[in-house]
């Protein structure tokens, strides 16, 4: 019911989907919305994870932007947009009052989640455990739940939108 | 082995699929290919028509460098991009030996063809056929022939890719 | 020895220069240069002010790259650029610690000052004994001290730059 | 009565204003002109020439908006903008036929001349003459009729704008 044969290549194939399982989200808040979202309860719907940090340029520049553009096109779609905000730098500054201000000053429209902070101060508990890199990450998570492509960096609009079609169709052909 | 079930859902659903087939190119001439292209031999492909005029500064700001960017990232995953010359006014600006250094200058590298010149001085051959009410306009043809969306004016790259993309899949559920 | 005859037409034309001396910056912390700057100190140099707030759209995208760009144009010529943090609203946001970070992350190497707290949670001091409305507020001041233009909202950059250089020239011809 | 002391440094500083004279305009038609400009009829106002080719895409992307821009703001003030469309390459395709409805499409609003074409086939002769290394090239003349910068390639709006405006305040002070 949740193969994920054909479409275009992601970064990530199944090869075992126990193991491909995206992690949990570690989260201590979440704006724009009622409650805390779960991947569990996302199930059946593609989900796009924005990883970002509210003072890292690119960030805002490029990929919050187009998250935003993201949720406009393919909210009604199925897609599940979530920014992921994980502070991994200046926590001093990129804190949760500082985020809603930013959120609001940007008019983000998607859930936004604050990343759970570690205790030994390391990286954020949802960055860690999904091994990003650094801010932005885009994760794209299949409608089984599955971690499908993870990239670093920014991702032109084409190949963004043709990874989460990709997705978008493969419970048809499952 | 040709429906049209599932995907996004495109401008032009299929309703009968004789009739939907897309008109065939009526060109003249073919810039950046061997020899001419048609839609019959391309039977199997998703084929993006770009038609545009090199006068037209929506044409050259926005689509062509668009079409670029289409046919860099989608034409190994099996789509077509063509370039359709049509031009409807400025008729002894817009010479053939014009759009081959235009071509050339603007570093184009997909197929371009120009549309055939109608006798009576009204609008180009597949112009007409396909009811295009101007330029850029982007039509896009499913792996069977058939025309499913036709864009007059700008289309975002979200929405393109998305089209492209579920237009790619289709044979893959069919 | 001060006259501002001539020139491109400033929004503020002096007529009175003891009334259009600009008022003194009133400010709590500077970051990028060593010392605190006074515009008595600055006499002889033409001087921009931009008015900003760290989560405020349109200073981020494009007030602040603009005074980037002209304090790498201009500071040559005798030109110093000054950023005001003038923070209205949003005051648990944008902290000194939060500017902080912002600066370093977007490379601004220009002054910035952070504009006096007034003790009744209104404006803060310069910002509100120069009449701004907001952010981004662009301040010319010229060499003699007196303000000569304020520009509230986005400004082009061919007329900033033809502003300054109209103030920076004023010297040789007084 | 036309030194050229002060303002900003230009590229072509005057050391000898009979050998920095501006050589002549050589053109062929006018365009959105009555009648042939002439670098001596505009003795008194400071000239922009903006030598295009109409089918170089630096011109049209960057030079010719900037060139627009130029003519909106600094027109009222003295400034007279030219385009000049010295065509060196694809002679069969940048025909006057087609330089109109390219000034026409792109509702360019400043006079443009042709620049002549010299009998050998070599360079076009103001090209020539202005030993142009090629497209775009801006020429700033001053109030004198003296060439004072050549710009081969983009040129900043600052820059631009500083130049354009020291060379405006120069009868001042002259």
């Amino acid at each position: 019911m949740c193969s994920a044969s054909g479409g275009i290549e992601l970064s990530m194939q199944q090869t075992d989907s126990a193991a491909r399982q995206a992690p949990a989200l570690q989260c201590t808040q979440w704006l724009n919305c009622q409650q805390a979202l779960t991947l569990a309860d996302l199930r059946g719907q593609v989900v796009v994870v924005e990883a970002f940090q509210m003072l890292c340029p690119g960030c805002v520049q490029h990929s919050l932007p187009q998250a935003q553009r993201v949720h406009n096109y393919f909210h009604d779609l199925g897609v599940q947009v979530i920014g992921l905000h994980s502070v991994f730098e200046h926590h001093a500054a990129q804190t949760e009052v500082a985020l809603r201000a930013f959120v609001h000053e940007n008019r983000l429209q998607f859930p936004i989640a604050i990343d759970a902070v570690a205790e030994s101060g390391a990286l954020p508990l949802t960055m860690a455990v999904y091994g990003m890199q650094g801010t932005p990450t885009c994760v794209l998570i299949d409608r089984c739940g599955r971690r499908r492509a993870q990239h670093f960096g920014t991702v032109a609009d084409l190949q963004l939108a043709a990874e989460i079609t990709s997705l978008l169709l493969e419970t048809d052909s499952a």
